[in-house]
């Protein structure tokens, strides 16, 4: 039964679609009629409701993807087909305590919370206010602000409060600057995630990676490509998302300058 | 402290890298040469042994990713590429309850192991009594089989026994026979996911997908391409995986045929 | 020195620029202003122009590129993308004579011409008179129809007119139904190229190819991502094209039926 | 009618098939049984003739990727997927005359040679003798020698000899070093093509055009994916070619530094 706080994906179709906090009374208005919420009260998710003009909307259970995608934006948020692999170059599990650096639109917090729920802990680090307070209200919106602590703060110059945390997530225009910082909290030989849209970034971040002895260090690029499911056939979309960032993972060495004989 | 039971990537490069389970007494041997368990307890990880014809291995804290792709296979594996998205697209989280079919060699079953736990569940079910013992003996050397139950069944036939449940994963040649079933055993408004190989496999499963009242039904395929990160210059590398499979996402909707009106 | 009856593609940069036959008189005008063709007799290619109002426009030689984009459109296109590869899958050269069907908005005629140019032929054949028309506009523009000969006919029913051609391509909805005519029309061993957009139209062409006995059937696509070249860093752009057709070549044998003990 | 001197396409699949000169005497060996050239003589293209094992091989016309990939190689040689796009990218066509360096083994070489015949010309430099040696050879081999000049030099140092070409294609590990006489040897206005395989050297590139006034520059890559089309489904191969190099795209202005008031 949904009821207020809940989260729902009103769902008519891909192009229109909403995410909506139910609320204890109002309405919410669409181009294509409007849904009074105590329609919505004692509904069931994947039952289906209509406006008055007749629009069906679907009352589905929203996806990460979904939390993800309607975040209120105040930054390029980072995409679900990049995340997705990012969980899986590196330590992230329930009980996990992460960093994150920017906080950005809590795109990321929001799917790196959920993740490591209850247990575990994303320390969200962003240098520019707004965006910290905004990126805030997006995991609270979530109910997933138990799990996270946001700083304002400059990691490049301050470093990080934590010590031994299990995954680092960079996400910042100059990651380089942020490597030693990440190196020092890291647990040993666990791994680090970046995300850099340039070459030139690409290129600075893994020298300085390489500087601080990390290893294992890869680049990697994710496309992701819908399709048409027609009856009059199956296709490929028209268009695409050609290029977010290149994803970059390496591990903590414990080994020191001296000891290197490679 | 690295002691035994734990399990180390044992990493000179990409192309040269081991998974060990590191036990109490024995060795590890390698065409470059031998490592002696002794030698490795004691150790941090991200500090490096070398065999004694000299080749470094870096003592790295398995991602995922390695727990996936150095399963003992018997048979293809899901991705990590694809098995990020899925993630994002459906609903898994620590104490999630989700059904996979088949159970392949365990690797998917790994990763939703490793996010549902310790509370949540994860019902593998495969019809080939040799491929489950096997995805169980993988997933028990993770040490996560506390959170995993083993079906020799084919539910295309007697259904699933659980219901209520937060995702179902539809990895098998025919997966269109398992859909009725997975309505019944996923929550309302939750969320499917399913790899199809071929296109044919892909317009059977949608049409299936439609016949159950399934909406939001989504095709789409992730392309992952590296890159060679080298001081002479940074480019792409020259092969890559071309295709795995067609991921297919799809929400369980209520309505009964009755009540349709489209 | 450019004249009148040359094509300029006038350039500001890739999102501003206009192909342009330059006329004895009158102006062209843009919203950054108009340019008059007395300015442009007399320069070189190569050379810039600007408009009252300040905008620098290169007068560039077009590219073949620039003459398929730039077509009056009553279809959808053939891209450059796909194009190439088609030329380099068949048998097209300097002499040759290939039938294209159907003629759509004239774009890939164009680009047939000018390879077959001067002695060979561009068969075009199109059933709805209006495209033809148009067809046969834009490559008279391009002072190409000297080697293309337009036909407005339907060849599933009454077959092609030319006998012992070089090559045969097809971009139509229903190219099954000239696979026949295909056939009769090729020289032996050589080879055919379609375009289709679905996988229901890949399979249904593939097999009415393979029922005809054409060999080497093969199908593939052409993905084209661009770069941004910026001094802030170079990266891929950020959206691109993910379809636009299925290329499918094969060669003509001339086994019979009965002959074939495979 | 096959005679001596022909190319024909001995194909029994994609992965087994030979280019083959047909000569007087003596048969063609594989493993799969010999075939004699008397057999093949008198047989129309599209024909087939089997070995005594039974092999069959279909005697297909080669399209000119069938030449380009079956050159005897001493280098890495251009790929059609990106010579297509670079055909539609400058201004070849019979009659031009165009520039290329270096001659590699002669796979651009051959393709241009095709495009610009029987009038037009290509001059092929190439600093390293055997490898120019190679590429002659295997453009005469094709009969396309008549159109190509080779010449053994490194044009950095000494320029070109030819002036007013349509169009210049730069193949080497340094293009940037022969852009001053890619400008000088280029008609104003039309367009150079260059293959960089790493992000170092596009940068490099583009800076060297920028720096000689060129305009309208411009990098693309270029995708092939293949499709298999098994009775039992279409699917996208298993793998494919993720990188061969960046194509840059740019046109000669006649600008003058001292003009610029950009």
């Amino acid at each position: 039964m949904i009821k207020a706080g809940d989260f729902v994906l009103l769902y008519h179709s891909e192009d229109f679609k909403f995410l909506v906090l139910v609320q204890e009374t109002g309405m919410f208005s669409t181009h294509r009629g409007n849904l009074s919420f105590s329609d919505i009260f004692g509904k069931s998710f994947g039952d289906w409701v209509e406006t008055q003009m007749g629009a069906r909307f679907y009352l589905l259970k929203p996806t990460l993807s979904d939390l993800m995608l309607k975040v209120k934006r105040t930054t390029t948020i980072v995409y679900p087909k990049d995340t997705g692999l990012m969980l899986l170059q590196t330590l992230v599990f329930p009980g996990a305590r992460v960093i994150e650096v920017g906080s950005g639109s809590g795109a990321l917090t929001t799917v790196l919370a959920n993740f490591v729920r209850p247990d575990g802990r994303v320390y969200s680090y962003e240098k520019r206010m707004e965006f910290s307070v905004n990126a805030r209200e997006n995991v609270a919106r979530y109910h997933l602000e138990g799990v996270c602590e946001f700083f304002v703060a400059d990691p490049a110059e301050q470093g990080f409060l934590q010590q031994e945390v299990d995954a680092v997530f960079l996400d910042v225009p100059e990651p380089w600057l942020l490597v030693g910082a990440a190196k020092r909290a890291l647990k040993n030989g666990y791994a680090l995630a970046a995300l850099v849209p340039t070459v030139e970034q690409l290129r600075r971040l893994t020298s300085a990676l390489g500087a601080e002895r990390f290893v294992r260090i890869r680049a990697k690029e994710i496309l992701e490509r819908g399709l048409f499911l027609r009856e009059t056939g199956i296709r490929p979309v028209d268009r695409m998302v050609a290029h977010t960032a290149y994803l970059v993972f390496a591990h903590k060495a414990t080994v020191e300058e001296a000891a290197i004989k490679e």
